[in-house]
């Protein structure tokens, strides 16, 4: 079974990364972008069948070690 | 408007960051995980209001700067 999850900072918490490329963006001309965060996205390929399980199982996964929950989100997106 | 913009490796370019997490976590007993794979996720805030104008920009930003053609996939998402 395929996995996605995708781990954004929270709301307020400063992206220097996101930022360095909004500037780069705009030095380049695309004087159109206002903001710009940058996120990580997680491809898993899992021996689970068992949907419910699997969920149970990225869940942990984040909270444990994939995502740091104090300043960042996630969301888990199953196939 | 918002965009987002999701940057993967092409298959076949090796991904140590992925293989490092996939140990991490059969290591802490996720044994069940059988390939992992890291990529990121931009998230743009764009002043334009028309959507294929906005798509056209972006195509340009992944190739210019965002996304490395050579080893990288992108996919633009509007909302």
């Amino acid at each position: 079974m395929k996995a996605k999850v995708h781990i954004t900072l929270k709301n307020g918490v400063l992206d220097p990364q996101g930022k360095a490329i909004q500037h780069s963006l705009v030095s380049l001309g695309f004087s159109g972008v206002e903001d710009v965060r940058q996120g990580k996205v997680i491809e898993l390929d899992l021996k689970d069948q068992d949907k419910a399980q699997a969920r149970a199982d990225l869940e942990k996964m984040c909270k444990t070690l994939l995502a740091n929950t104090v300043i960042e989100n996630y969301s888990i997106e199953l196939e």
